[in-house]
């Protein structure tokens, strides 16, 4: 039987919310799960308000293998992920000793003060570990099931990959491609059956316009090879058929 | 006092959460509310799944005041949008008259058999009333406070822009950017006494990061000018001086 991982993942800022900055996180998570075997089955996007972070935090880590956190975890005062993270899980949000003299370390070896406001990178809930940030040192961290990551998408990128190997991974969705040079109105009803034909897939019609054209790309996804192979075939020769058709 | 007006949007699609494909309509709905006066506050991304979208679409237009949605409305059977929304509603989802005479119409204008497929994208939930769609003629539609648009960007924006006129809107939410050469870690402190001083407005701080510099947006938001001016002087003073410190 194939083993199924699933993961949430919880975008945390006001910027995403207004537009201002445009999210460039989610995609690079959702291709990364797809890739090592994890189905990502849920993204919220939620202000910096406490209320909508904790609550987001614990109806998500309560349903999903994992859950993903970005953004919030900066010096700054709107920066309420660590703390809001912590009462989610009913516990102090407080200094982490390993993280402040790393922090302490680095400012000082880069012969700037250690502010407050830096000091407030090392906070995180009791009991997290660390999730290593190459690039710019203060470190994200992993509490239960929770993975809280920073919003900038290079470091976002940089503690996700030292994160990875420590999943654990289910079985992985292999997916086919078939192109369709027909609209989703013609293919809709064979489509429909040769999903029925094939319970163990998931067959999708994705509709593209552009430059006054239609056409669909048609994807079968599958856990085994061998089903997946199966639909494939059965949906070529479906677009096989229309283009005959078509003449 | 400002009239305070929100919004929800709810992204359906398997392909989204597999990385597939990368969503392009959370950033222009978010950019189009801002710009309109109304306050998105909260994105879900869920699957094609029945249970998901109706438990998304509950949650979601209960709390805010308009919820806007995207995908799962053409005429394949991973497009289940319709039904899980009249299944929110409690109402049958079923043809609608206005929407098969015009799709009946248009197909038969250019040739093309009106399929079982084609039928579907005809269906909605009784009651609900036509959102145009001048790109690809079958319509999104609107029940209570829940605008159900395509996923297919063009498509997306064409039906949101005929929805807009349509909106109740509040008192704008006004933002000036202060351009910040120094990191968070240096600001952090200041810019928190700022917001304190400042509570009718939101100050937030977005940290920046590339060629190997750390640089930071700092962004006031307020629904008066006059907040957000005297706000703005005071990041911009604390700035200036942070830079006559540097020397």
């Amino acid at each position: 039987m194939p083993e199924i991982v699933t993961a949430a993942m919880l975008v945390i800022g006001d910027e995403i919310l207004s537009g201002r900055t445009k999210d460039k996180n989610i995609g690079h998570l959702a291709d990364m799960m797809t890739a090592i075997g994890i189905d990502l089955k849920e993204v919220r996007i939620v202000p910096d308000e406490e209320a909508e972070i904790v609550g987001a935090v614990n109806a998500l880590r309560a349903r999903y293998t994992y859950l993903f956190t970005t953004g919030g975890i900066g010096p700054t005062h709107d920066d309420i992920t660590a703390d809001s993270v912590a009462k989610a899980f009913g516990v102090p949000c407080e200094y982490d000793a390993k993280a402040y003299a790393m922090l302490e370390a680095n400012y000082a070896s880069r012969d700037l003060e250690f502010t407050e406001a830096r000091k407030r990178m090392a906070r995180m809930p009791r009991g997290a570990d660390h999730i290593d940030n190459p690039i710019s040192v203060a470190p994200g961290f992993r509490i239960g099931n929770v993975h809280v990551m920073a919003g900038v998408p290079s470091i976002f990128q940089a503690m996700l990959d030292n994160v990875v190997p420590t999943l654990k991974v289910g079985t992985k969705m292999l997916s086919a491609t078939v192109h369709c040079p027909f609209g989703e109105g013609q293919v809709g009803g064979p489509l429909g059956d040769i999903q029925k034909a094939h319970p163990d897939t998931i067959i999708g019609s994705y509709p593209k316009y552009g430059d006054g054209k239609f056409w669909t790309e048609l994807v079968v996804r599958a856990r085994s090879q061998q089903a997946l192979d199966a639909a494939r075939a059965d949906v070529e020769a479906m677009v096989a058929g229309l283009a005959r058709a078509a003449g």
